[in-house]
């Protein structure tokens, strides 16, 4: 099968909301008066990102999800992508289990696959997607890194920690019963994108970013973005796991199980920040979108990035941030 | 160096028409009132695009360059770009190099990297590109593939089948004087967009596209897009070689040349139809955008492209199309 057929059978639908879907040169899109569009590119490597035996279906969810997630953090609403997908060989299998995997989470955010390109290479996949965001008057309304102030609260939604376990059982390094490695393996392959909060905490959070890298690592770059720092509480932090500790046997040390929440990456979930006299707005919005978020810590004045217990005492932060350029898959 | 500090060293610089750039989860560009955003994306793979030895600063250019390209087709006004770059390792003067070469086109047509990725693995290059085209009451100025008709002039931009001459060369299948294999080299390597030509034939061409797989493949997607044929003379595809054939010894076969010409792909020229009565009007665009343009033949009702002669009869055409899961560089 050559390129323009595997187009066309996998990957070609019509267009809806575009003016012009894939098979042209360019893709057109209409952008919405009073609308800024928000665009994010990212890019999956195997090896890097993912393993060569990964489920086609999960990684064709995954590939979207991981952009997606962008636009959720700049309270984007999805409206389109592109795909670039080098691949070794054409499988037909993998191929429509991998685009399975990709449209049903586009159609369940109503985002448009517009355009790319296929290519023989080692499989790589690059996905460019577009959201709107209202700018009204020319004042946008996305969500930035920048835009927190001393005081403010700070927050994060749904559990961490999951998929840096789940990647760790699969490497071999420690062991997981059956079901709680099905149970993370599924956050590690099958993020779920925050889109609907990112959405309801418009005009609401202050600053917010993705955790993609590991909490303290992207809460680093909102403080950076802000010339400010925080204070974390570990005692709120540890709540954030999402499997309980003592199902797993034999026990890990407290130490990696804290190391998988603060720094473990690959979670997908919202880190923000909101005025304390935002709390009720932010429960607000984290009902109607049917996403819980938990209160961790708050903005302070002074750089850098403090871990606190119960007491308000500092206790030692040896946690690293997830570099792509550090760490391997 | 880690990624962040490569972002920070060699691709963020400060956005300009973008209302923000490279830095937080999402770019946010403003699109003009009553302009569509245009939408192309390729992929560039080592071993498959280019050599593994290729001047970093003539990729870099080659990358945005093949991407313009297809605002060109589409008559688009470039805007901004993404690049997710995946890299074997950090070498900070391949990326001094790649980022000069980029940075230099793109600011040639005032189009600004707005964002996207950096991860280790096997050195592939995925550029997303952002143009306008003006749609005024909604209907757009863009040029497609589909919108010729019967009875339309053929063109294309420039000069055909140096970049496969320099190809062939480089792959030892055919030798080259040196002067002659550096200017062909120039072409298949530091490809010039024909941005220009592209916007002056709104409202003037039916239908085009850029020449990147090959002529008589590129031309076949118009007459496929249209449900239409063309007749095509190779007396004045001939004339479309930049190279004298003259100066080449020992002497390549006329069927070689001509394969390079109609078959040869990387042109990155503009191949476009437009109505006899516009022949006028298409003189003057190519004048106002010093591009040469020549007229090679005529849209027919009878599908299928046909090659005749100077006296209107049919010649053999075996020529194949170029595609990315066939051939390799």
């Amino acid at each position: 099968m050559g390129e323009f057929d595997l187009i066309e059978r996998y990957f070609k639908r019509p267009a809806r909301r575009a003016a012009l879907g894939v098979g042209d040169d360019c893709a057109l899109l209409r952008v919405g008066s009073g609308q800024q569009l928000a665009v994010s590119s990212d890019m999956l490597v195997q090896g890097r990102h993912f393993f060569a035996d990964v489920d086609p279906v999960t990684l064709g969810h995954k590939a979207l999800a991981v952009n997606l997630s962008d636009l959720a953090a700049c309270g984007a609403a999805p409206l389109a992508f592109t795909l670039a997908l080098a691949l070794p060989r054409v499988d037909e299998a993998w191929l429509a289990a991998f685009s399975r995997g990709l449209f049903a989470l586009a159609d369940a955010h109503g985002c448009e696959l517009v355009g790319g390109d296929t290519t023989r290479g080692p499989l790589t996949i690059c996905i460019t997607v577009f959201g709107e965001v209202p700018a009204p008057g020319g004042v946008s309304q996305a969500l930035l890194r920048s835009g927190t102030r001393v005081g403010d609260d700070i927050y994060v939604s749904g559990t961490l920690g999951d998929a840096r376990l789940a990647l760790l059982a699969l490497r071999g390094e420690l062991r997981l019963p059956d079901g709680l490695l099905a149970q993370t393996r599924l956050r590690l392959e099958c993020p779920m994108p925050r889109v609907a909060l990112g959405l309801a905490l418009r005009g609401i959070a202050s600053a917010a970013i993705d955790v993609s890298d590991g909490l303290l690592g992207d809460l680093g770059h909102v403080l950076r973005a802000s010339q400010l720092g925080a204070a974390v509480d570990t005692d709120s932090v540890r709540q954030l796991l999402a499997c309980d500790p003592l199902t797993i046997n034999p026990p890990l040390p407290a130490q990696t199980l804290m190391a998988c929440v603060l720094a473990g990456g690959d979670d997908y979930e919202l880190a923000f920040t909101a005025p304390a006299s935002a709390r009720g707005a932010v429960a607000a919005a984290a009902h109607a979108s049917a996403t819980p978020v938990t209160r961790i810590g708050q903005i302070q004045a002074q750089p850098g990035l403090r871990l606190v217990d119960g007491n308000g005492n500092q206790v030692a932060n040896g946690f690293p941030s997830f570099d792509h350029f550090a760490q391997d898959t």
